[in-house]
């Protein structure tokens, strides 16, 4: 028996227990919904606001700006090394408030669950939730429960909506880009795509690859609490850093220029990525984000975030070369040649969020 | 041509019209998906919030108490008379917020797509968010779109979360219910279930039964302006008003009786859930609540209610007949025995959300 099942066992109610799998029923409104609510939800993010079970969670916010954001979550396995579907939904929207500089406070949870869906799956992913919450310091107030009946869902699929509060009057994004501005990102690159490719294939590499996946909000607010002027900030997920620049561009007209040995990747990751065939720059990463900051502050910020637990690593990429421009990033080549950087069509490795 | 492929053909921009379907790339972080938001979902929920396709919508709102909320959707098949997935998915979440007693203002939209989902199908229920979040006044401010794989999916699943603002210091819930209270409802009861029912089975009716699905925060704000003291407010959505009744019993340790012969349902639908086995108490509605309001202002709330596009049909079905008890719901019956009213286990008619 793993540690989760023997967890599960003794931790998870009995009333949950008695099914061993969830049921179209567990999403019907009625009394087995109940009490998958009552009995596994409720208990694990425990807080008196949630614990109300209203329609709406009423919450007291202080005045001003709020940020608000969404994203589902269908990563598929379930659990990959570094991380699970739970802990990448609450980090994944975090992540999206903090990349306005806001203090991520409140999330609300929807869980589409497929028929037959292992209970303990669900008990296990709803514990790495609660954790990573209890981390990133928010607390899951309100939330949903689905069933789809079997072979129209995936197993598990969670969306998060959050809801954060700017506590400064700033407007982080690609129109605050001036000329010059260093990108700055704060750590190596790649990780969470591979770990998730190799748990899906069942690959083994000789080398331990695990997800980056991390909260964000802590160092984005350190940073601003530090007088760093964060003017635009981007979490490296899906499309990875290359997708994350040309939008970037395109959306504020600004060219870039990025140098190939500046980027970090661990040899293990860069090795496995020439095997398969991907380009770094374009594998997703979870705990990663691209900073423009003024030139003159790139040392103090690499200082921050490199005393930092989720900026161990970070570095100076490239630079902003024109403003007013027609957006395009350039890679300037360990062997000095330069090569327009563009998005891809789709997503080379898809189902990694 | 159907009228709305008509439309399609008009209005929806060419790059998305190009493809006929969805593919795993339209949820890949990539130039597709960047194509999908820009062509297809930005022109359709066009606000200053939303075009600036942020990581999060900065949003200004009223210090105070806020309301929040989640609801993903998932009902099949995707249209059904009088709605379909998209205005159930703005309705629905509305009325959760509107069960507080808070004013809706900004929705988030997660859209969870299967390849293979017919472009039109989406550029369609994106049409009807559009205007069903019009009409409700409230602005769809940020979004998420993923893509699954053929099979993992049912077509189209959409989540929502809402933001609404509570105007008034009250606090509207199982709590606050007293003895005496009069349970209304704001019209008759069934509807939803059985037109999804019936467009699922493909059932001809000999008459025209159309869901229920509507907005109800401006009746309940109208109330709230009226000084209608509303104690409780519950929508009736899944398990019906039996379920809801039976969890307010529950959570606030009250027993109330009901008037068979008070409950609104039209004769059609009550035939139709007669021949099918269902019982008009249990099925969903999307458009009805119920409110518990004191006694000596049930006839004001009810002309009220009357004279609102969202409650003509209202009616007082019963009363809460005592306090600190362990929570029970009777039924008068037609000829005069009482029954207990009852969750099921799960809901008679799944997917209806």
């Amino acid at each position: 028996m793993s540690d989760d099942s023997r967890d599960f066992q003794l931790n998870c109610p009995l009333p949950i227990r008695r099914y061993p799998r969830v049921m179209v029923a567990h999403g019907g409104g009625g009394r087995l919904m109940n009490d998958l609510i009552r009995e596994l939800i409720l208990p694990a993010f425990d807080n008196p606001i949630l614990n109300q079970t209203m329609d709406s969670a009423a919450l007291r916010v202080p005045a001003g700006r709020l940020a608000f954001t969404t994203d589902s979550y269908m990563v598929q396995p379930l659990f990959f090394p570094g991380g699970d579907i739970g802990s990448l939904a609450i980090h994944g929207t975090v992540n999206d408030l903090a990349m306005v500089g806001a203090r991520p406070l409140f999330l609300s949870a929807g869980f589409i669950l497929e028929e037959g869906l292992p209970m303990e799956t669900l008990w296990t992913v709803v514990q790495s939730m609660k954790l990573a919450a209890e981390k990133a310091g928010v607390t899951i107030v309100t939330g949903d429960t689905k069933v789809v009946d079997r072979g129209k869902g995936d197993g598990l699929f969670i969306n998060t909506a959050g809801i954060g509060v700017l506590e400064h009057d700033l407007e982080i994004g690609p129109r605050q880009i001036k000329q010059g501005d260093v990108l700055l990102v704060n750590g190596d690159l790649g990780r969470h795509g591979i770990a998730v490719l190799a748990a899906r294939e069942g690959l083994e590499f000789e080398t331990h690859i695990e997800s980056d996946s991390a909260p964000l909000a802590d160092l984005v607010l350190t940073l601003l609490g530090q007088g760093i002027e964060l003017h635009c900030l981007r979490d490296l997920t899906r499309g990875g850093l290359a997708s994350s620049l040309v939008e970037i561009a395109e959306q504020a007209g600004l060219a870039m220029a990025i140098e190939e040995k500046s980027l970090p990747c661990r040899p293990d990751v860069r090795a496995i990525c020439e095997v398969l065939g991907f380009d770094p720059l374009h594998v997703a990463n979870e705990g990663r984000l691209v900073a423009f900051v003024p030139p003159e502050q790139a040392e103090k910020a690499l200082v921050l975030m490199n005393e930092h637990e989720q900026g161990k690593g970070a570095v100076q990429i490239g630079q902003v070369t024109g403003i007013d421009c027609k957006g395009q990033v350039t890679l300037r080549s360990i062997i000095g040649a330069n090569r327009i950087v563009d998005m891809l069509s789709g997503e080379q490795l898809p189902r990694i969020c």
